[in-house]
């Protein structure tokens, strides 16, 4: 096998444009064969793109039709886990959009079935390839920054109009989406978070329904976590400020590092804190540092994970986002709402029953008033859509 | 009168400091001509650099001798309002050194009796002196942020050793001081959150004790607080990072501010956020902003409080740090306090009971076991220790 048959599940934004690049030549080791859609509307707007592949009405066609090695789920997020799990029972490889799922239960099960299975299992978390965020993990987990204390992200340049949530009337809903920001937009930062800076064993958080729109899901949140050593994070994130930040700070016993407009900023503590903080005699102290800058070029995300995934397929290469990681974000935004819902502290892992007890309930009550109207998207939105933003 | 005869009462390192800044010839309307201590050392140190003062070992005594128009109070912080009490009754203006005191109900008092009596009462909030808080208030306050959304304030940069801990036995106790960070160092910065931002109606804060250093008190704080309009703060303080950051963040319905490295930057959206949300077509939208950016030296906060000090005594000017505003940022930190002890929620008005007899309890507890360990601080080292640090 010299190159992957790709079957696409979902021909809606995200499935369509990852198609698009495709067929631009962006991910040399693949071939769409095939996809799928259960709306005639979006599957003859998909023939007219790529009129070689196969069109399905049904995934599961698809998965038995021997056209594909590998399939991309582009579906509603509480979709993943199950077509995932169709996948790994036919010994289809799977690239599976963020987030995992919805609810951790549900991915864990998926986690399991990819583990017996023997395909590969990866997840479109394309900002891993920016190089920043690379190079801060690697100097997190090389222990050049020490031992680590704090993390705070501001990331609030998620923004989005009333008009994107009128775009669609499943969009930002308990039944449609199963969340907001935190399940959306977020999960990039969520796995970034726990990529870099590894899970927090507890976490309280202040999720704010509609506070910027009309929805019914929260569209701001502050996350306050805690970690085994002591280590502190915030998470910040909304679609309703603009402009929004982004910046990534880190801190440990042997310096700082800070992510903003583009760039990290390294200060190298010649001497770890811990040390000077009880060995100088000195009351005020300014420790001495190196400091540095990286800045890197932003590589096109989405075919990048691709191309990583065909290369672990192919050539057996470990894979820069795993399916099975999209669980630890999950559980962080899944505490999140916890927390939020509970008013108290939600522990990591989650208590699953709370979770899903709540959750049934939001979807149970929820009535959807919004009229959709639809919103044209150009390739171009699509693809600034999901880039690092400063 | 055209010149303030002022007493200093307690010759320690701030006491000091101020009489060297005036025996400078910083504050050319004050004269220092008395100042007391019941330390017979620091009395003779302090009668050393200014023997044409009177030096009492009663602070009573030197309100009594009708040798001061006016009082500097730089004692430990629960004598702040007690002393501006003495002050108040025998009509001697006060500037306080902050916090205003350990507890609000003391504060309150404190603030009736300086209403009821007819002298100037000032805090030494010397923060308030740089043109960039103070340009961030104006804006602010003028409407031209907009409506306001959050404010995030990282201030990490307060660095302490373990020796300035060991410098007294008082410092960083429940007895001696009240708490940790927040009552030492991060008030400035408390007060200039609701100088700028305004005060939050409730508060949820996580203060970690002795995570740094070997002491009884929070060296590491995370303040989560909540506006009646919806707005948030985060606030983020401690003693144990190196090196750390100072970076406010305000953002409202028309743009936003951030202070950081000395700077302010601005950015002012062309239109109203909450008009582009509901009017704007299309989903994904970054709005315009005009952007610029203001830069001010810091002039040295403290003679310019006492100036200020003067000329609201002399010419009746209004005065920039008034001791009534001590109430609010001690609100803030004592509602930090009562929600890290009760693991909840706390409002403010604080719950005076609540907190009284939390700290009542930890005072009672509390075994001082650190040894003292002289310091010898030199006059730079204080006229830095208390200057904005970006």
């Amino acid at each position: 096998m010299d190159k992957i048959r790709l079957g696409i599940i979902g021909m809606g934004n995200m499935g369509s444009g990852h198609l698009r690049s495709i067929l631009n030549g962006e991910c040399p080791r693949i071939t769409v064969t095939a996809f799928a859609d259960t709306n005639p509307e979006k599957l003859a707007n998909a023939g007219k793109l790529a009129p070689d592949a196969a069109a399905f009405d049904d995934a599961i066609k698809m998965l038995d039709s021997g056209l594909i090695d590998a399939a991309l789920i582009a579906v509603p997020h509480y979709d993943h886990p199950k077509l995932a799990m169709e996948c790994f029972k036919r010994g289809i490889h799977v690239m599976t959009e963020k987030p995992a799922g919805v609810y951790t239960r549900q991915v864990r099960e998926m986690n399991d079935a990819a583990k017996a299975s023997n395909v590969k299992f990866g997840i479109m978390f394309n900002q891993r390839t920016n190089p920043i965020y690379a190079r801060a993990r690697e100097i997190v987990k090389s222990g050049q920054l020490g031992e680590l204390k704090r993390m705070v992200w501001i990331v609030t340049n998620w923004y989005r109009t009333q008009a994107y949530y009128d775009s669609g009337s499943w969009r930002a809903t308990w039944n449609g989406e199963g969340g907001g920001v935190l399940l959306n937009q977020a999960p990039h930062n969520l796995d970034l978070w726990q990529w870099i800076f590894g899970m927090p064993k507890r976490i309280r958080a202040f999720c704010t329904v509609g506070k910027y729109h009309n929805i019914g899901v929260e569209d701001d949140v502050t996350i306050y976590g805690e970690y085994d050593n002591g280590a502190t994070a915030v998470f910040i994130s909304t679609t309703g400020e603009a402009p929004g930040s982004n910046r990534l700070e880190i801190s440990g016993t042997k310096g700082k590092l800070v992510l903003e407009d583009g760039r990290m900023k390294w200060w190298r503590l010649k001497e770890d804190e811990r040390y000077t903080c009880f060995n100088n005699p000195n009351g005020f102290v300014w420790p001495e540092c190196d400091y540095e800058e990286y800045t890197a070029q932003e590589p096109d995300g989405h075919p990048e994970i691709l191309n990583d995934f065909a290369a672990s397929i192919l050539d057996g290469t470990p894979m820069l986002s795993p399916g099975e990681d999209g669980l630890n974000s999950l559980s962080i935004s899944n505490a999140a709402y916890i927390s939020s819902w509970t008013d108290d502290w939600a522990d990591i892992p989650v208590d699953e029953e709370v979770f899903e007890k709540n959750l049934a309930k939001l979807c149970a009550d929820e009535k959807i008033t919004k009229k959709t109207v639809m919103v044209n998207e150009t390739a171009e939105s699509l693809s600034e859509r999901w880039k690092v933003r400063w």
